[in-house]
């Protein structure tokens, strides 16, 4: 038996579950999970199941079947094998925490993709062991940035990327390379209670004497820091936390929130709801 | 629209999700929330639908409807107006931090029941405003526990009591009124890493040094503090904290897993799982 | 032996720690706890010592002896009786979920307050017992606002009150009354990543889809919910938290993090750092 | 100017603080940070001085005015440059999430420490980059284990090694080898609430039903899993977590925890108090 993911989300309407649980068991496929939502105020409907089927002749079928439920219920849908890794592609910068802790849970196999390159503006040196990833130095000025993002691009498209990850990348991206990666791109940054606007954000926390930090997971949008949230946590600190200390503090929260939500995502556990999201638990 | 709240659970097969929700449907109930769990383990299913339903002939046609459902599928189920109040009995002792909480929140609208009464073998002074409910002073000795016990099953049976909740109540209870109150009587007590027997559990934990505490509230059953857990929390501590620092800590901790507890349980989130519980999150 | 807690702050020099402990060994105070804190950036040093004297009289020597230290130092300073209860004003609104926590932990001595009154802009039947304490109903509105708070400013003055509270209270202070009470008046807000300003905070939260929902205690300034931060904490959230589920769990964390704010300033473990605070653990 | 760190113990009486903090200004040592503890049950003392003096040579004369003073109270006390790099020794056997993170933490500054070996009862092959830290491969059975552990110990006395840190390293140390370490060997193990004895912890814990999983670090002793602890933390599990998923997760725990527990002893942190500890905050 194999397990494959059904993701889908539609117009709520009465007997959805019904029709497509019905469906699934016409096709012999087995749900061994399901998870739904009904988002009150968008009435918008969310369903994940994971079900084996035979082989991939079974799922076949049941994609066929899915597609006139489909059409008839305007869903946004898709069928996966479970066990096949997406292709990932990592940005970062100077600091690699985030970088580091992906590859070694990819090593270990808690992510299930594929690292289909590494891109960083800065050299392959400032970094360890990579496992054997392509590695790309494309350095950026404001003079080159549309070319180096022309680059990344072309990166995305030749390698079959279906996911790319900003791991502490500290470059804004430009509104169209934004929108290019629209629901297939996730960020992690800072955050704060209260928030803070500019450079060096931690130490603005530390002046401003927050005895929390957080960091936040979301997706990129062109509005820079605003798109929907995957994932979040935080940390109690005191006022004997300096500014760096605020900084280790906030490595471990940034990979551990960024490593959750790429998780996530990759197992189809996220659907994106508007500005928000749906994040099925695990 | 009224709304109901369907809880079953039954032996695992292909097609319960399929065939509860499609009976549901056709009895034109309308699906606004749903979680189900199958046990890889004990091959069990568990679900959980709120529906809503035009008025309480239509809830008695879904009752009637699903009843050779539950018989061919071997379910044990329920069917209840969400709005409707269960039936409560607190009993606690000489500390009152459980029971007030229970009560403020009660009053509040948070715990979505009617207080039937109050028991505790402290007298009535001990406690500040119990809102109302019928208080019951039954000391307890070595000699007249069983007496006692036969007044608090009686109070039970009187008032109609739905739910017992030992609200930091000290008193073990005998297996008899345990086996009587099997799935319905929830506890809540400290929880240590390690854990700790016997008397005074806050300062042997001081004593070993610990650096968390916690509390876990369950069912109790005849097997004393190892009934089926509920709700489990717990906070950080440090060399400084005294015993009775970990005390007013624990008091914390204690009051809001205790209330979690319960209303999951008032909610009919949680079902039973042998010796462990499925809760589905609110 | 009577305990008392002297709590200073003065720019930072070298021996300050030597010169205190050695005056305090001097008159035979017996150091049983001691914590300081040297701020790097500002310069400022903080310390707060628990000794024991034989009497009052011994108390007064010391007192007499910190006198000339504190002068040549520039130290800002007070010693007190650790058992003596401060007398502390809570002001609430229509909710009172933060001022019936606080009452609660008042009568079972967890913190060492005497209630000088209760004053609301809601009427006496809102709440609760109240525990004896006086309550006085003072209206608002937008006419009636500079009458009302100077009501408020006598009753404060009336009965010796050393700390205001604002449990949940929904009127915004003009810039006269918290001038009047800075550095003895907390307040309670609710806290976001990020954070969100305007009416219906929970809601604007739901909205953006936030996976944590949290609160911040602070002390009053004329610059609104920016005050020196005392104490905050967080709780997570999912797709599946309504709008009300958000403002419950909001009613628990607020809860906690005003008292642990209260319980730290009435310790005298709190000292303002400028627009920080130096909060010394317990 | 050059930062020093004092750590010392004694049993408790008045004007320790004052005795110490005085010879410090005499000797013009500035102290930027003090932390101390008086246990009111064992009547031991507890303190942590970082200062700062011009040089090395003063530096001596610190310690040669400290001798006296330590002796006269009867003190276990060091004083050590603060930055320099203590060598460490690290143990694991299969699973490497807390050896490679250590290494990480080491390799970007987090951990104030030399990787003076690794060793390992499972092949080189096993782990991913080392970061050219001499590994040695001594694999370990019933009828070897005493020669292992001789090899073992001699490794930790050729290479100078001042802590010893059981990275997940599954084998049960000797009572002679524990003894040869105390007080320079910490280990992490999982914990939950209730504890489990036995094999396979987390598929008994998922048997249990737990609600939260733990880890803990503490010294090693001969006295297995009940050193003195350092380190706790814990994170919410249910019903759905699979055993599978309660292990990843103690994964983030385990290394999480024991990094904590490795930077505090590192930064001398941490004094052993009898079979508990003292951590002072960083």
């Amino acid at each position: 038996m194999t397990a494959y993911i059904l993701s889908l989300s539609c117009p709520d309407q009465p007997g959805i579950v019904a029709t497509v649980t019905a469906e699934l068991f016409r096709q012999q496929a087995n749900i061994i999970q399901a998870a739904q939502f009904e988002d009150a105020e968008t009435r918008r409907f969310f369903m994940r199941v994971v079900f084996t089927v035979v082989d991939e002749a079974a799922a076949s079928a049941v994609r066929l079947a899915v597609e006139p439920l489909a059409s008839q219920l305007s869903m946004t849908w898709t069928v996966r094998p479970r066990d096949r890794r997406q292709k990932v592609l990592l940005l970062a910068s100077r600091f690699d925490h985030c970088l580091a802790d992906l590859l070694y849970r990819q090593r270990i196999g808690e992510l299930n993709m594929d690292v289909a390159a590494i891109i960083s503006n800065h050299p392959r040196d400032t970094f360890g062991d990579l496992g054997g990833a392509p590695f790309h130095h494309l350095p950026v000025t404001r003079e080159t940035k549309h070319e180096q993002e022309v680059r990344i691009r072309a990166l995305v498209e030749e390698t079959g990327t279906e996911l790319v990850v900003l791991a502490r990348y500290m470059q804004v991206l430009s509104d169209d390379l934004a929108s290019f990666l629209t629901g297939r791109c996730i960020n992690i940054h800072h955050s704060f209670l209260p928030g803070f606007k500019g450079a060096k954000p931690y130490h603005q926390a530390h002046a401003r004497g927050v005895k929390m930090i957080g960091a936040t997971a979301h997706y990129v949008t062109s509005d820079l820091d605003e798109g929907p949230i995957i994932a979040q946590d935080v940390e109690p600190v005191s006022h004997a936390d300096t500014p760096e200390a605020l900084v280790r503090k906030g490595r471990d929260i940034e990979r551990r929130v960024l490593a959750r939500a790429v998780r996530a995502h990759l197992e189809d556990r996220v659907l994106i709801n508007g500005t928000k999201t749906v994040v099925f638990p695990d």
